[in-house]
């Protein structure tokens, strides 16, 4: 069974290079903006400074054949399910955010600290139950 | 731009009607058996029981042209952009539940608590980074 998922904005962000962003966001990714598409306004006309979100990404460059990694890239750790893993190349590859919104611009938000590469497509946003939460 | 989902799972619960579900898995869910199809053993093969786990599911059942809801299916609260609630109504409708392994019988793995219907295709599994994550 598979399903259609659509873009409903983009990343835009300074990182263009894969191999050069962070791994997690609060490991030194920088601020970035989100641009909306107009279509769904209203689905984010309530996002606001201050928010905590939890953002989902498609991860475009990731390897979907790939079911086992080592974790962080790192050869010495052995071999892992990628289901036990945060890797981006997997079956299904969602990126999955926690930022916090700093501004909004029009159809765009900025928000820290996002680690997804410039032109990632956003696929989903949600708030934040628990403010620790990511 | 559109992107295609492949199911690697699937929800077997004893909830079935979508009404009845509680609106978050710690508000009363039950425990349920995530079903993965065989073809990505390699990827669940390291879950294990007493694992924190975020589960990505797609949720069927919902109504993707809807940008706006009241909050919690409360008709006193109001219209609110769906990217600022956890409304399975929205363009994507990626669930994201936080659950914890209970058990692993070869191809199932039993968790708490999960609040997706019977048949819920699931398409992610994620560890959990934070222990009080959702």
């Amino acid at each position: 069974m598979t399903y259609e998922l659509r873009a409903i904005g983009w990343v835009e962000s300074e990182l263009t290079d894969r191999d050069d962003a962070p791994k997690q966001g609060d490991e030194g990714a920088p601020e970035a903006w989100i641009a909306f598409d107009p279509a769904v306004r209203e689905a984010y006309a309530d996002v606001a400074a201050g928010d905590a979100l939890l953002v989902l990404t498609w991860l475009h460059l990731a390897q979907r054949d790939k079911l086992r990694v080592h974790p962080r890239s790192d050869p010495s750790r052995r071999l892992t399910g990628v289901f036990s893993t945060r890797s981006p190349d997997r079956p299904n590859p969602i990126g999955l955010h926690r930022v916090e919104v700093v501004a909004v611009d029009g159809d765009r938000i900025r928000v820290r600290d996002l680690e997804a590469v410039d032109g990632t497509p956003v696929v989903d946003v949600k708030p934040v139950l628990q403010l620790d939460d990511r």
